[in-house]
């Protein structure tokens, strides 16, 4: 693996996993791979989990990281190429990117989506610039429309806790007040995929995701019954896509309460966090046993470490 | 000890003082006893000498610190039970404090009070929420009502420098152009009262503390006759604590001047930092042999040593 | 080297050059050195290069960095000897500069200069109040008037790329749309002028540097005539020193453009970063084998590594 900025980046699931699973029963196996070596995490964007875990890998596998928030440590990013750079912005990612990588042995970078600018955010033209322009392995801590990271530590979770083979995964809309990114969802979807999982998705009308990436994957306008039989509920709000970064319904009626964890098979409920608490989920859910929204959490850790260790290796 | 909150925390003071400074002798003893182990130091606040010392304590004993400013890092949090979360909170405390507590083997959080809201202030919902929720030890930066690792550092400088057994220590209120926390106060009030001194607190009338701390201390309005054989003067503005947060004096008799030193038995000056000069304290007292506040300081390392030491011996 | 904010502060440029190559022959060879020591990173102002590359060099060194934004981060500080501190300044330097030496065995600053308050800016207050009160060794990460840092690795850079042995490196004003500090082209002159090379300033009428700094360098307002025969073109902006902080001129004729170039010696192109492409420079230029901007990055990690080398070894 020489870059991790989509799931389209993993080329075997299972060896991924079985490589976290390995990780997670002792962290600290590989802690001489990456002695001496400099991860720089680049945040354009808040991050907790993310920032935590992803440190805690690092330091699981003995690298130093660096962190940096770049809005307020660093210099403004120019990322049109031929820009006569006489406003706001000081320096083009092709200097920052290269110069960047003579000091990081990986890179690592959070720049949500404008969810204004749909072609704009397509293009994820932070990492892609990332990905063009540095010298080093550049990871996603989440881009504009994917969070790759956060799904292989859903399909780790999902993997640890099935009690069936190929258990039933409810991918579920649930509402919110503020206009939310694809990310979450579509590196679910796209996990989801290459797992061995009956795999549903459900929202309103009109919140359909990108049809390039939900292709061939089941999906319903009827929430109670996309979670008949479900071993797993992952809810997650997102805005439209088609309306681009719109919020079109806040139907509290797509809340996941306990009357619609009760259509399932007992499932587990799964969110990636943070979670708007009474809005996307109630308390009854979140605080009942069928919540492993905590140890799907601690999870990031052993994802990113595997994703890491991944990384170091190929590069050797 | 599993968690440091408050002066409460502590059982044994001599057993502690003297823990400080045995890791004053040598720093870097226990420097296996945290290999591996991570600290995240939270910031919902400013913090000089407690975030630099903090850290070196911390990795004096090889553990590995992340720090967070909350405010502008992560995610605003939501402390109230059963809220809706439809405003501008994005993450409830519930899942914060837990999944952090997977990530971090200590979490220390340091949340300055609102000084508007006395009953909140006085509930210390930040610090106790963490408490409440985090599956690891839990450490006061200095809270709402509080700051005992700074009294640790104030109770061990006055043991390296009292040249009696039981000396005379006043706690003087100074003038402040701002409305401040009484949380160092309180927590000096406290150890004081566990240690072998003779304790007397002084300010202008209104300024008490609260009376439930400050019970069965002495307490004086005349602070020319508290002076009076002192050994060591510890100064220190806050607000009024009965009509709360408010600044009722700005009177400079009240300003630790040379002349007030005179009346002492040659008494060393103390103070928290930072100390605004020639407001609290003239700038002949402070720049005099007389001043501690340097060496008080830097025990701020040797108490948070002892402490953090303390609690990864006990979860053993 | 007891500290190093000046390049006045080197005592021998050709051994400082040695040790930094032998630096980047084997950068981890004196991992040993800083081991269990502290290096305090402070910053009032933003930083990429310099942030990155300095703590890349202390942990080479073996050294744990700890990095403030001082203005986010901690409290406002007063410079002012004698000041009634009942303003918005919440800590006087004294304090904090001592207190800081503390926990921090080498303390970094960077500090822009105001570009209004030319004496003020000529004083380095930050950088004189933090030599005149910190007790261990101070460095520079920028100052108002120099970036010494900097300096060394771009002498660095010369003495690696040079292929006569005494070159003709020209230092060419730039146009730029912000008022830039003096700190960059001052250190340079000042490197330039211990090192054996053929030097030559150029710059529109009024753009004259500090006198007392160019005294004995060549000064010429012929960009074209400037440039026959060089073997380095130095680049950067400045804004006027004689007329304070102004911008006197944006002439875009002075871009370093391809057909600049052609009028040197195929002269190598340098410049500090963060670089305004086709303002300074043109793409052409800066896209193509003439630039040496990113290894010329690279050796800030080195130049560094060299100086804090020096410090540690020193201090012993």
């Amino acid at each position: 693996m020489k870059n991790f900025t989509s799931v389209n980046d993993i080329t075997d699931l299972e060896a991924l996993l079985a490589s976290a699973q390995k990780i997670k029963a002792a962290p600290l196996a590989d802690n001489a791979l990456g002695q001496h070596k400099t991860i720089g995490l680049l945040f354009f964007n808040p991050s907790l989990r993310t920032r935590l875990s992803t440190q805690k890998a690092a330091t699981n596998l003995g690298m130093h990281p660096i962190v940096m928030d770049l809005n307020a440590d660093g210099w403004s990013l120019e990322f049109e190429d031929g820009a006569i750079m006489n406003g706001s912005k000081s320096e083009h990612i092709k200097e920052a990117a290269q110069v960047i990588s003579q000091y990081c042995d990986i890179i690592a970078v959070r720049s949500f989506p404008s969810l204004v600018d749909k072609e704009k955010d397509a293009s994820e033209y932070v990492l892609s610039a990332f990905l063009k322009y540095a010298t080093v392995p550049v990871v996603s801590l989440e881009g504009s429309s994917e969070h790759p990271l956060q799904s292989v530590a859903d399909a780790l979770t999902i993997t640890e806790y099935k009690t069936v083979k190929r258990p039933k995964v409810v991918l579920s809309w649930a509402p919110h007040c503020k206009a939310l990114p694809h990310s979450v969802p579509n590196s679910f979807v796209k996990i989801m995929q290459l797992a061995d999982v009956d795999f549903v998705i459900t929202h309103p009308e009109g919140y359909e995701l990108n049809p390039e990436i939900t292709q061939g994957s089941v999906i319903t306008y009827d929430q109670d019954a996309a979670f008949k039989d479900a071993d797993f509920i992952y809810a997650k709000n997102w805005s439209s896509y088609s309306d681009y970064g719109k919020i079109l319904s806040t139907d509290t009626n797509w809340t996941i309460s306990s009357e619609k964890m009760a259509l399932t098979n007992e499932a587990k409920f799964m969110h990636c966090l943070p979670v708007r608490r009474n809005l996307v989920v109630t308390d009854a859910v979140l605080d009942s046993p069928a919540s492993i929204v905590i140890p799907q959490a601690n999870n990031r850790t052993f994802a990113a470490q595997a994703i890491l260790k991944k990384i170091l290796e190929d590069a050797k």
